[in-house]
């Protein structure tokens, strides 16, 4: 058979040097799980409107769906930040990969590593063994809804719109995910919207409960205000296994999660599309921290979040869960051992750099 | 002179319970300060659908505008829980008082209380001493959008849409407040929206910047992404002086902010209208906590949130700054003596009721 295709985008800031990690691992499988890829090479962000002033070319699309998967590191910097064309800012080129390749289900675990509890700012025995997947809509709502735009109304003065929008499919297709992602986990489910003050809230409601109904009796199924989820989330984030909520409050509801682990340097994400014929989907793997201009280029930043996304790749494309487990396990027995990147050093510890971090991996592997 | 005409609108759950000791104040300062009130009380929420099938009645809402401030209890519970008819809810009756008002402005202090730094969740060296204000815009967005409401698309499918818009003058009015409570505080003010994905928050980002070059050079102003202000917030909340935000990002940032302090029954709101000819400006006054259905008729709630309303109430709306840290200083004088209500109860302290809580800051006062 032919050898699975992967498309690296490292992006912007940190981003190549993370990346650089995932290469290692890669020609670490070829030799030794004799499990080869086709990795090919592509720019996004930044990188790609410093090359050809677009953050993401038709070409480098092109690539992302002849793939069976994408890699990417991160997007964005302070020299991009164009504060009026929307088409000319990195951000620009990810969300054209999200809706071009369909990914609508983007999976964000908020996992607590036992090594890292002290380095939440949350009390130990809150968020120890902390273990929630948030699964947010990626494709809809006031990310791609139209209306949508400035205009001027007289006298000097603007309207900005947007337009928050969902659909019964829509819904349907990233609550089925969540209800099946639940099942292989603790079987709970909590949706989040705002159903109380917004229709399209009350027709996600309807909708998930619905779908509940007629396949997903079996999970426990509860909804909540998003605004209290914000506040559930923090007075006692255990009470949560699985989360499915829409593009925004799925935005702001996962980085309060990560942020609450202490570790954004270790979070993965993985973003789905619909599986097709044969079973497969597209599929786009980053970490949930972002490019970090400030140490991009020092060999300071922590690949662990990379690595990780790696890892969900080789689970939710390829199937490949043994390897998975091969590269988280490496990643725990690396921190146990108490080796540490600058955003997760603590006292007594061992400081190390991106590529001793990925030493350590690869020597653990 | 005059009095001074306050509303009152008890609601739903513990909301009479807890207005109940703002009585109580009032008599007080009858008595001892001179200061004497015209009280008048009336229904809204799920206490006046049950007596007049609307969650807000015309007279109620005449006389809300016909007085100096409104100060509300709480509204919703399990028994109003209709899930399809947005006019016939609780919150409808509270949207509707925002709207007719002309509530703009909504202040959410995040407050730690010296002596209930521990019932957080949060690290105590994160968030002793901290006194972040929220503006929350209040009348406008996507809570009040049009077009919005459920569609039938065929297929039995159906559409949700809600739209998030602003203005020019809707920024700049709630700006203008958030910045001019800056200047008497920390001189500090951080706007959020999402202007990387949303053509209204980058209108948002606009107009505050333009009033702050007109008007406010002295404020120190600052942005932040509405994902990364979740994220702040956990991780070092005490950067903050001033955020100044959107209604649905101030719904949810505002929450997530007063879990934080860990005493969700300790904290105030006011939410301001335009100040008239005179400078007067309709005013209401509510504690941020909900109607506690469960535990709602049992003595037991937290009066103090309630009662700092109130004393919100006594220094926006009537000038009466000395009386209003006369009923701060009494509530943090019987914190200090040990006094708890069941929701911020500690190893060590006297566990009290609604009634004997009021009955110590009576005493303190
Ligand atoms: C960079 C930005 C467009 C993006 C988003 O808002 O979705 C980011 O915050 C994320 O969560 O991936
Ligand atoms: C009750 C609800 C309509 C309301 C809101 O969403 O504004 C509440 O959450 C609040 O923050 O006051």
């Amino acid at each position: 058979a032919a050898n699975k295709k992967l498309l690296f985008l490292p992006g912007d800031g940190i981003g190549p040097e993370v990346m650089r990690q995932v290469r290692r691992v890669i020609d670490w499988m070829d030799r030794k799980r004799k499990i080869t890829f086709d990795v090919s090479e592509g720019l996004v962000g930044g990188a790609a409107i410093d090359a050809h002033g677009v953050p993401l070319s038709d070409a480098t699309l092109a690539d992302a769906l002849a793939v069976d998967a994408v890699m990417l590191g991160a997007v964005g910097g302070p020299k991009w930040d164009n504060p009026t064309d929307y088409t000319k800012r990195p951000e620009a080129g990810l969300l054209a990969l999200r809706k071009e390749l369909g990914l609508f289900a983007n999976l964000r675990p908020a996992v607590v590593f036992d090594a890292l509890v002290d380095a939440s700012t949350l009390k130990a025995d809150v968020i120890r063994g902390l273990d929630i997947l948030i699964v947010r809509e990626l494709t809809g709502g006031v990310y791609f809804g139209e209306p949508r735009g400035i205009t001027d109304i007289g006298n000097g003065e603007r309207r900005g719109v947007n337009t928050q929008v969902y659909t019964t499919p829509e819904i349907r297709r990233v609550a089925r995910v969540a209800f099946e992602l639940a099942r292989k986990r603790g079987n709970k489910l909590c949706s989040m919207e705002k159903a109380n003050v917004m229709e399209s809230g009350l027709l996600w409601r309807q909708e998930v409960t619905k779908l509940h109904q007629e396949e997903f009796q079996d999970v426990e199924l509860s909804h909540m205000y998003a605004d209290n989820g914000a506040m559930q989330l923090l007075k006692n984030p255990k009470q949560f296994d699985v989360i499915v909520t829409d593009n925004l409050f799925g935005d702001i509801l996962s980085d309060e999660a990560a942020m609450m682990t202490g570790s954004l340097g270790m979070l993965p994400s993985a973003s789905l599309g619909a599986p097709d014929a044969d079973g497969n989907r597209k599929a786009l793997y980053e970490p949930v921290h972002g490019s970090a201009p400030d140490i991009a280029g020092r060999d300071l930043a922590n690949p662990c979040a990379t690595l990780l996304s790696f890892a969900m790749c080789l689970r939710y494309s390829f199937n490949l869960d043994e390897d998975a487990k091969l590269i988280e396990r490496a990643i725990q027995n690396v921190l146990g051992g108490g080796m540490r990147t600058a955003d997760i050093m603590a006292p007594g510890m061992a400081r190390c750099s991106t590529t001793v971090m990925g030493d350590s991996i690869l020597r653990e592997l």
